[in-house]
């Protein structure tokens, strides 16, 4: 848009968003430009809110505004012992959604990759091995992704577990190979949920 | 993300965009905070910025921050008297990436609808014939989309000239019938403006 410096530099920051290409930047630009400028204005004040002020759950690690999330604030969610291992703030949102879950979760925000230099302490398993110390875990549930990555991150976890004391379990029937938890309907995680399998 | 509002706020506010539903706002909402708040943070900016500030050309009715766009303001181009009608501003890129148009433009932002209540002063038409009655323009080029509502509205737009003496065309053969002008291809385009056909 040669008319408009302002319109370029927007359509060029939309692309920012994964799967934006030109045309549907310049398709949603002239969207909210010609139907929806509040709608814009919305945007860019939750972005910029959420930007500067989201942080991790120092218990956690999952998004939160917060210093501690309000699950790991909650005292009810620790009276049974469990602490459930997910790789993706999404997955919780997918845990949370079958109900058949009332404990804690840590979020890796990922998984082992030493082909991509991701070790340990860069999936915070360092946080993971000072909480499994507190003693307040009595059973970690391993609830990464059935994938090659999720199963080995899974494999390391419950040998830390086993290091520490602490019972662990992968969630197991129901989930498909290869897909990815946040994907899986509620009834299919609630059966991999009760179906669990001790490790250690 | 009940761990989050602020979350739960952006991917919301991600909605307003055209395409997006729950589960991409969610994974542009997560993409930006685990890999890029910096270009969050420059998407919030530019929204904002063009939300508030981009309006319409005095003139030609598209898009610019300013009151008459620099096509407009460049007195080469109404050198040749010549008048471009299109129905959106993508479809002035479109034409200008051709490098075979020399003169202004009119921006309808639509085209009419009789059955949604779009007539003729919705798009502009009265600012169309107050500048036909000022003289400058020698030759309307119609190039509407060749949908049935663009057909139409190129139609009425020729009978308008007509009443003010001015010489009408209509960008002809290459633009192919049903499909939608800012997405032909440059050669095309070129074709249709060099065979244009003089209505009146
Ligand atoms: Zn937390
Ligand atoms: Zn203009």
């Amino acid at each position: 848009m040669r008319t408009s410096p302002m319109l370029e530099h927007l359509m060029e920051a939309l692309r920012c968003l994964p799967g934006v290409g030109p045309k549907s930047a310049q398709r949603m630009a002239f969207h909210l430009l010609q139907r929806d400028r509040k709608g814009g204005l919305q945007l860019a004040d939750a972005l910029s809110k959420a930007m500067t002020e989201i942080g991790h759950c120092k218990e956690c690690r999952t998004f939160t505004e917060e210093d501690v999330c309000n699950i790991c604030n909650n005292p009810k969610r620790c009276e049974n012992g469990l602490l459930c291992v997910v790789e993706s703030p999404a997955d919780i949102a997918a845990l949370e959604a079958t109900g058949q879950y009332s404990g804690r979760y840590f979020v890796l925000m990922g998984h082992l990759s030493p082909l991509d230099g991701i070790g340990p302490s860069d999936i915070g398993l360092d946080v993971l091995d000072f909480r499994l110390q507190r003693g307040d875990v009595t059973e970690v549930i391993l609830a990464t992704n059935p994938t090659v990555e999720g199963e080995a991150t899974a494999h390391y976890i419950g040998e830390l577990c086993r290091e520490h004391g602490v019972s662990a379990s992968r969630i197991a029937h129901g989930v498909p190979m290869g897909g990815e938890l946040e994907l899986v309907d509620g009834t299919t995680l609630s059966h991999s949920l009760l179906g669990r399998q001790k490790l250690s």
